[in-house]
């Protein structure tokens, strides 16, 4: 089948209309689809207000003991029960999981390197048949960023990389897989401060040049890696931007950043 | 089929090495099963940690936005991920569920009495379906205590609550359903402070008539009445009692409470 996997951003869920326009879309959006999420913004102030300060090394979440049960409860939670609900309110049909339900995503503790990340996954296997059966009743899952390692320990896990293994899980099992980062930019731009500086299409050459050229830069590199990764595993089409210009990406017309492996010629 | 519809309490969940070991006994609890749970005592906890003093009035909690927001994470996050990924470590494949999760349990905010509940909700419909669906898959289902509306708003509801409507539901549609409540006393005690007073047996005229010696009283009162409607909607079997004596329970050894219908002789 042709399956969607679209990645929404935490700046955009942590604004209800965002959010809002962003779940009317998902709804609206044609055909067999996944929902990825995290929620790292909001995960931050709640535990903030219990006292717990974010540690964050390069942009990744150092998760101790008490900042992997604040992960579980705002990402499984908070945050995924209310997409849920308000996307059943929508018209579409959802269930909400963790990599722990259904052995839907298993995980292993990442070793301790230079940096201990603590109670940090990476993903191991994806349980694709789990996701087949739900697409083809018309149920999307929506994942959030928690995984298990199988012995009974959560683990918190990069929700673009969720988004990448998923995508790729499934391309290698023959579906025809479109992965969609939905974010607060309207794709990669020359000009970080203008959003008409847009790049429509990008390989991995434009890529490296722009890399070297510092115009693609921080957040934005391991993005762009997981997108090849995905793109080189199989998976067959990836697009960064906004939540609002997803439908219009959907139709073919590209309103943001599509990303083509170098298999392909760009034009 | 034959369905086993196993809720547990708040006190037992609240005990890490206590909930390990009901996990073990429900893993291990022959054919198809149900968790229900709830999670009021460490939600109570960690709201009181973000500032908020709970608000009980008769045993029940108001649910105000914020408390909505603490026992979304506690119950649906927290919790029931954590059971999930340990049933998953002791060979049980599970999903854990709220009943926003494939429209599982819609209900109705409670029309505002005497006493505003805030947002709690009476369960309206369950989606006996998708439980089927997972049963047959050798899945079980841990549904949390929250459900929704249909309209994007999640509702608090009463686990016991939860646990009966969902029993009933089942029964409605010619399974043999058996329902278990789990918790921290083993079972209807003539005197509360000797456990080896236990009632193996009783039906409605025993209960009323130890309602009206006040031998049963508070909290009991709204966990028997659960079952009695249970019971009188079709429900087979209901047991009371405490976790490890649930395995016992299966085997049609009774060390704990048994109600039955008015409809059954006693002995």
């Amino acid at each position: 089948m042709e399956i969607n996997v679209i990645k929404i951003g935490g700046n955009v869920i942590d604004h209800p209309e965002k959010a809002k326009a962003f779940l009317q879309a998902f709804a609206e959006f044609p055909g067999h689809k996944v929902l990825i999420h995290g929620g790292g913004v909001l995960a931050s102030r709640i535990g903030q207000s219990m006292g717990i300060v974010p540690n964050m090394v390069d942009g990744r979440r150092i998760t101790d003991k008490e900042t992997l049960d604040i992960v579980t409860m705002v990402y499984a939670g908070l945050i995924n029960k209310n997409l849920v609900a308000q996307l059943h309110s929508f018209g579409q049909p959802a269930i909400g999981l963790t990599g722990a339900d259904g052995n839907l995503i298993r995980s292993t503790k990442r070793p301790v390197g230079k940096i201990d990340y603590g109670y940090v996954g990476d993903v191991a296997a994806v349980n694709t048949g789990l996701l087949e059966a739900l697409l083809a009743q018309k149920i999307s899952p929506a994942i959030c960023a928690i995984t298990h390692d199988g012995k009974g320990q959560l683990l918190n896990t990069n929700a673009d990389t969720i988004a990448s293994a998923v995508a790729k899980s499934l391309a290698q099992k023959s579906h025809q897989v479109n992965l969609y980062f939905c974010f607060d930019r309207a794709g990669v731009l020359m000009d970080e401060k203008k959003e008409d500086s847009l790049v429509p299409l990008i390989n991995e050459d434009i890529y490296n040049e722009l890399k070297k050229e510092k115009v693609i830069h921080s957040g934005m590199i391991p993005k762009l890696e997981n997108a090849f990764n995905a793109l080189n595993a199989g998976v067959y089409n990836v697009w960064l931007g906004l939540p609002e210009n997803l439908i219009l990406a959907s139709k073919g017309i590209n309103a943001g950043t599509t990303i083509r492996s170098q298999r392909y010629d760009l034009y």
